[in-house]
């Protein structure tokens, strides 16, 4: 008699997004004549690079071709996509070759299934506020334990708090962990660790034998040159850390999917000298996985050559500039503001000590404009919301206009 | 302290297709001006519909422009796609919703992820020889036990023998299990199930509560309009499977990746009520999955349509022309051929009961000819090679002639 995986039990509902959606759905039904404006979705709007999508459309080609057709690649993807990606690291001093490097269809898969290699008692900390999937996935292979619904936490699960007076970046935690989430610049904070901030982490991690989850799937965003755009630039990093990142931000690979993920040769742990862990993670993909779309690594190619890169980074400057107009009219009617300037994302503390949801209800009943509540992301992001600057010019421009005449603060 | 699944370590070691490699290139060593011919690999080799193709290109064109762009879609699949699956199924009879669709990246990732909305005490019944993903998949999970290297099984698998006596279908077992993995058409047999065949399983699992996980990869390669292509064509199968499929070989998209799983309404087992497991998978495929690339997705509608069905199975034709080659040829030496008229692959006895790796070993040596040997399959597959019917016309015929000419029988 089949029985199910118990652990989906211990999931709280995942609520944040489908009541938001629901909010939004009894607004408009209210008022059929108000145009809603989004400012809450982390989902990318402008086109792709003609030179990405001319790699796109000349892989398609191929297949139509007997001469140029081909099947399954290599479960670790195309070797010359892995080489422009180990270019990509060696443009900021990191050496790392193509064996370290796993071809994926994204940073979400990657981040969810990474777990999957290590012991399920191991003990999983993660910054608060977080993207759900690091701790729902580990709730699912039954590392958190019970959800306590009246903290908003899960029993087994460290939560690093993310605050103003930090920075919005945690203290390595107090007690022993053995496995570390953090997301740099960070989803939905904004905040970019400094080179500083990630080396407490590293040296913690190695005086633990804890493995970081580094997820730099926004690295691209970060404008200022003295951040670290991979943890890789902490000495010591490739000892104790493994890095996910993706096509999705970068590129506009959101709807295309293609993202990796670096396990150096030099990664242990308690139970696994150096070499293991890459070998371990090689197994789940040649065993769970058959290779990202080659479409998708055509483009990817096509993306980190220097014509690709231009064009993409171009778009990251469209989406930066929204951010900027965001951060200056939200700040302009006294909001407190944070992100926007190394990330897609800023954070935006409530007026008065609101609840995160009692001021999302006020800009959409107000301003008509969708956020994100931060209590949606973790404990320490209540009193907050998430902005996003992905969207097409107008819509910000309407929305920030919309929130700076209407809003009644 | 980190550390690792242990799980990893029972895995026995994945020998078949690098002793494969090694051996190929040790004759190619020695024999440099003898040219290998390749009847071993299980990837499509001819090009993409011209249908197919222009869908992809169009769904690249269209990421191009600002109005048609998009990004993230549904991790469940496009609606659009998953109405083209509910008609192919609704052509057998079959009604389907889209709801109890899951588009992916393929069958290979969801047959091995399935396994992990059940209990990790589930016993796992699997056909021998079998695809090795059912039983490695489960192995990482914890379900199998130890690996017993004399008899070549792990020790909590159930085996089901497939025997030329019972034409490579198995009995169910005669124990209660509690999920069931089957493959028709099969690999490596080439086997297609009877709808009685399956009926009998489909009586198994309801009288047990057993899950079976029904693969139907090669479906599209089945001539005999008397055989099922789905395992919804046996009245009550929607209570006790799930299905797996594929456009890799129906579609040529070994490379380009995507699949589906069906996942039923009214699927239920011990402790999930009709719904649960639906949502489960649901769950599961939001959490650790961010949808099939939508490039792909709009060639698997293109491929789905009218001109991309005739197209497709033009290719299927091609395929199983081959088929017919390799049969006819290796029957009229006298070799004891199964399989290859409903499925890609053809299940070739051993002459004089040599082991597989003898007779991959003499067909190498004698008629330069790379083949796969059964025994890598499963202990059943001991005494049996796995032939491939995908290739160029022209490499299919020079090998079945280098056998015919060269192998001393």
């Amino acid at each position: 008699m089949a029985r199910t995986n118990a652990n989906y039990g211990l999931l709280a509902a995942g609520y944040l997004f489908p009541e938001i959606a629901k909010r939004a759905k009894a607004f408009q039904e209210k008022n059929p004549a108000t145009k809603l404006l989004r400012l809450g979705i982390g989902n990318t709007t402008e086109p792709l690079s003609p030179f990405v999508v001319d790699g796109l459309k000349k892989a398609a080609d191929r297949l139509a071709k007997v001469e140029t057709y081909s099947g399954y690649g290599d479960e670790q993807g195309e070797l010359r996509l892995r080489a422009a990606i180990a270019g990509r690291y060696a443009k900021s001093g990191i050496a790392l070759t193509e064996k370290e490097i796993f071809v994926s269809d994204g940073a979400k898969p990657d981040a969810g299934n990474i777990q999957s290699i290590f012991s399920q008692d191991c003990v999983v900390a993660v910054q608060d506020p977080a993207y759900p999937v690091y701790v729902d996935t580990n709730v699912i292979a039954g590392r958190a334990g019970k959800f306590d619904a009246a903290k908003g936490r899960y029993e087994r699960i460290v939560y690093m708090p993310c605050t103003e007076e930090n920075g919005f970046f945690p203290q390595v935690p107090k007690q022993k962990v053995d496995l570390v989430y953090l997301c740099s610049p960070n989803n939905p904070t904004g905040a970019a660790a400094t080179k500083e901030q990630l080396a407490k982490f590293v040296d913690y991690a190695k005086k633990n034998l804890a493995v970081i989850i580094f997820d730099s799937a926004y690295s691209q965003y970060i404008s200022d040159p003295a951040l670290p755009k991979s943890i890789y630039q902490v000495e010591g990093a490739k000892e104790c850390a493994i890095e996910v990142n993706s096509f999705s931000k970068s590129a506009g690979f959101t709807g295309v999917r293609l993202g990796w993920t670096v396990v150096p040769m030099e990664l242990a742990c308690e139970d696994a000298a150096a070499g293991k862990l890459n070998g371990m993670w090689n197994r789940r993909q040649c065993t769970f996985f058959n290779g990202a779309s080659n479409i998708a690594q055509e483009g990817g190619i096509a993306a980190l050559s220097e014509q690709g890169q231009k064009e993409c980074q171009d778009t990251i400057g469209y989406y930066m500039e929204n951010a900027r107009i965001i951060r200056e009219g939200l700040s302009a009617i006294g909001l407190k503001v944070y992100g926007g300037v190394n990330a897609p994302f800023l954070w935006v503390k409530t007026p008065d000590g609101k609840k995160s949801w009692d001021f999302f209800d006020a800009l959409l009943s107000q301003a008509h404009v969708v956020t994100t509540p931060g209590a949606g992301f973790g404990p320490h992001g209540e009193g907050f919301i998430r902005v996003s600057a992905f969207g097409h010019r107008k819509d910000i421009e309407d929305a920030v206009e919309s929130i700076k005449k209407n809003l009644k603060i």
